[in-house]
């Protein structure tokens, strides 16, 4: 099977099997896993921020920081294509007592200034408004194709937030992609934001967990939310060992996926019933759309699954296929045979 | 001063007055008060329910109702142009663990059916997703002009949720006016919904107070809910008295303020400088925008304000003007001179 | 009927109906009603505090003092055998994400400062212990026979609070009992407290409402609370200028009803088969148990209800009468003489 | 170091690092990770329940159950000395909005019927009191020593909590010390209640993980709990694999630990100026207290950590010792060689 549903599927390297057998124990409800403790310093410093928290995963890592960062009764401004606002359950409502605002997601990703600030209530003194209390934004933007954001778009919100008193929490779930392929610094990605929390098990290969950075007494402060949420794990250090070698290690090859991707949207583009954008396909994620007469989305996923290829539908009427460690070139030239010949069936049969 | 913010500034009547001087009271936190029962009694009949109760306000009628319909970690589906989502203060997120969803509302007060379904999850037994659990309406539309929904739509509306397993909410505050606008009675309206908040406080004149109304144990449910949200009161016949005086006395004498409400809305349509669309104001609110130049809309209203004029900024570019019981033509009239007076002072200003 | 199942069950007086016809109204969600202003003013005098604010009921009052002085994920220590948290719904649970840890609370109404500091966490620092932020006493206690506090015990009290940065708030449903039986003036009581609610309702006769009281900034906070609890009720002074009067003219006679609860257990204690302890009587309510053979609690309400007496079970085997302004040395004596028969009957029967 | 602080500290043995390393993974979050699916059906069979899902932490298993179990506003009665209540951040009151009541827990870790029967509310009809929805039972119970829970009570809880239409929640963390010490099947135990938490981290030694089980139902929406708290893992199966060895070869060697306790226990017995009753040890938890002369707890602890033995403060005046896998019986004598030295050197030094 080739597996491009997602890049969760990535399997550990050997590497970090090696490592997580080997690692340094503690229980880390203490504080007293070394291996953790190291992990946490380590993700730190690779965004940039003074203190950092390992997580079962990113959604307790976005769960938290929400909480963190928005009291009882406050609203978080998050875009209507984001995976905080799609995909994670209602968690701040449901255990933060937090209001979701979503604000219209433009193409490239962004959430346009002038769409935040409506959000922000004429007079915060009427109590009638729920008061924001954050802004996310999502780097790179999963549901908008895996598009990084801009620095100067960054910089812009991030002023725009400070102007209104609002701090920037992004969910860089795939912010070393955004990295690697813009070749800029996850630090400095990152410095434009208040807090970030980025995965170590998707393109990083790391089997589970994720990471929350940001100032010292924020990362306290989730410290004790992630107990409650029960995220406190014992010899966590079992699986930050994978997590160390994947910071360490599979950073830089997520070019390869990129490249893979890429690949994959050019041979795609040539297949006359599939509508996809090569030049938009810059990180893992490509979306594209199935034109074929007298195919819809799922008989399109189920031939393609029965031979051999698994994708996602993904709203809006599109597929989504991920690169990752997982795949080779070989693996994308023969998904985009396995489509070609779908979409030919297809067509004959009618 | 002419007072046009809004119709929640009407003052009772002397025969509330009166009735509520005399009312028999009892304790309706045991149940026991008979104004208040009388009224509930009154007040499910007149919106063709099975069982009303009084609150002491139109948003915890809301919350109420959407804390018996929707569990913890369900999403409830609103118009963004809503009351519920604008103007209550998150509630639902923050007593509920309700996610608001909102849904884009179209100009005549309606949520697109297709929009609806986007929101419905593709897959419910994904747990990524929160599950909706409601649909709300909003009957006459405040942000919309005060547009009264069409009994087609919302039969149709019905048919869509009943599909979907979802039940019905309608915030119908000014639903009275809806009746009174379109010549179908309040209950036929609500027959579309499984439960309906109407306020006895606004048009309806009464000082205070709000009803709830639906099946007999939902409502039972609602109180429970009002007793831990604080709004089980003692004597509330006090102020019941008002409301069966204004269920019995004050719902037919709407027409006035939507005849008021058009005469301001033809005035306005003569003054160069404003931008008002007479066929739009169908019940007693009227949108306008003051396109004069050298006037925002601060200044506008301070303006109107100092000769005697009271108004309010209401989003998008927006004034509002509302008509009530404490308005007549005589203060309508006097209104649009005031209006005109400012604009012809700006522009000889420049 | 001698009504004497609780002092909420007080009508307004004469004075109140009379002063509520002529109320000066406005919409108070706009903070434009001058009753309820020239109300809230007179309230956070009565009580020494800056800032009142005016709320539908006491459970409304009391919930939103909890949920400004407790964050989200914080404990509230309340009294086990207080109506906070026995008779509340557990609101501050649901609607602020609060943890209620009932203290044992002494016969006198106290908390032992020693149990207070058992409540306190061992280590602040570490994540599995929810953080104490508030201390609630009630006064006077309710479930403790109307005991008042005395001014040594509240003074201890907020110094202990005071070490350790803990908040007091004084559930003072019938703090004006309290001030009247004591001979310390409310003010005084208060002083003890950073926060403190009050019935208008109860043996002030109001029809409707309490008040909370406290800092300027605390009460804007509550005022957002309540707002979207849905306690915000537009014209507002229909009751409020009910409770002026309460304030001005019926607090000195509640001695009135403390004379009666005292006579009225003194009748009791004569009585063969009632165990009362009139010296625990000091404000208007008379807690005893029935101790006659052949005479369960049920069956002894059921039979004094059927000779014109209403009083109620109230935990504990024990059964509660209030006094209050409805009754007078009459009702008292007749009460105690139905009770008296009842009791005969019951043994003779045998 | 002797580590005696809690049996969380256990590493993983061979045997686990060496089945983690070779564990066939997938996405858990798809279901698909064919390690956990395996091990989630052999935990469900060790219980005797139709279905089990895999946890990061016990904390967020019983978070889930209750969250299962009771709606928002309704409360859970739980002992005032299980870990559920002291220990757990108040999860349930700010994810869940249920309300906590604690009820007394006795010497042998059970709670009194007569106290659960005075928790549930004289008429449920009443809105004034949250409605219970859940009773907790923990066993073994590690505040009282690491008592199991006899069948006798567990039988007799169940039919109370059946005959109330209540549910039973156990918090097991340590069922399968119980089973072992008893020598009653984890199933047998298990089947006393509806739900049952256990830990696979504790002396079972899995680096990481909790088990929650129960009927298939309760299991899924335990699931989409899990889900929005962020407990959904990827490539989970790497401490799954560590959790079934635990599963199928640490269980019975608890008895191991259990023999080591009482020899600690004895030995402490010896010692003057130690006070613990070596009768009430009967798994892996010694309680005792220092009542040697010129020793505080503190004093105390420090004292034998300095000596290479590390134990905790356990509330009460207690220090709590745990016996685990990483102890032999060489250790059990050192640790009781350090305390006697501690003890003697203060009384040398006074």
């Amino acid at each position: 099977m080739i597996e491009m549903r997602s890049d969760t599927f990535t399997l550990p390297t050997e590497q970090m099997m090696s490592a997580m057998s080997r690692a340094a124990l503690g229980d880390d409800v203490y504080g007293e896993d070394p291996t953790v403790n190291g992990l946490e310093e380590l993700a730190a410093k690779s965004v940039g921020k003074p203190a950092a928290c390992l997580m079962p995963s990113g959604t307790m890592a976005n769960l938290a920081a929400l909480m963190v960062h928005v009291p009882r009764g406050g609203k978080v401004l998050v875009g209507n294509e984001s995976d905080i606002y799609l995909y994670e359950a209602g968690g701040a409502s449901v255990c933060g007592g937090i209001m979701y605002e979503p604000i219209r997601t433009r193409p490239d990703g962004t959430l346009a200034l002038d769409d935040l600030a409506a959000a922000l209530p004429p007079d915060p003194e009427d109590s009638q408004f729920a008061l924001p209390g954050l802004i996310c934004v999502e780097n790179t933007h999963n549901r908008m194709g895996g598009r990084p954001l801009s620095q100067e778009y960054l910089a812009e919100l991030r002023r725009f937030a400070t102007r209104h008193g609002l701090p920037v929490h992004m969910d860089g779930a795939r912010v070393f992609n955004a990295a690697v392929a813009t070749g800029v610094p996850a630090a400095e990605i990152a410095a434009h934001a208040d807090s970030l929390q980025f995965c170590l098990s998707k393109g990083l290969s790391a089997p589970i967990g994720s990471i929350l950075a940001g100032e010292a007494d924020f990362i306290e402060k989730a410290r004790r939310v992630r107990k409650m949420l029960g995220g406190g794990m014992r010899q966590a250090g079992v699986f930050a060992a994978a997590g160390t070698v994947a910071l360490t290690s599979t950073v830089d090859r997520l070019a390869d996926d990129h490249r893979l991707a890429a690949r994959f949207a050019a041979g795609l583009a040539e297949i006359d019933g599939i509508d996809v954008d090569p030049g938009a396909v810059t990180t893992n994620i490509i979306l594209f759309r199935v034109t074929a007469p007298g195919l819809d989305d799922d008989r399109f996923l189920r031939a393609v699954q029965e031979r051999g290829l698994a994708m996602g539908e993904f709203g809006h009427g599109r597929i989504r296929a991920v690169t990752h460690r997982g795949l080779d070139a070989e693996d994308v030239s023969a998904a985009v045979a396995i489509v070609a010949d779908v979409v030919r069936e297809a067509r004959e049969a009618r």
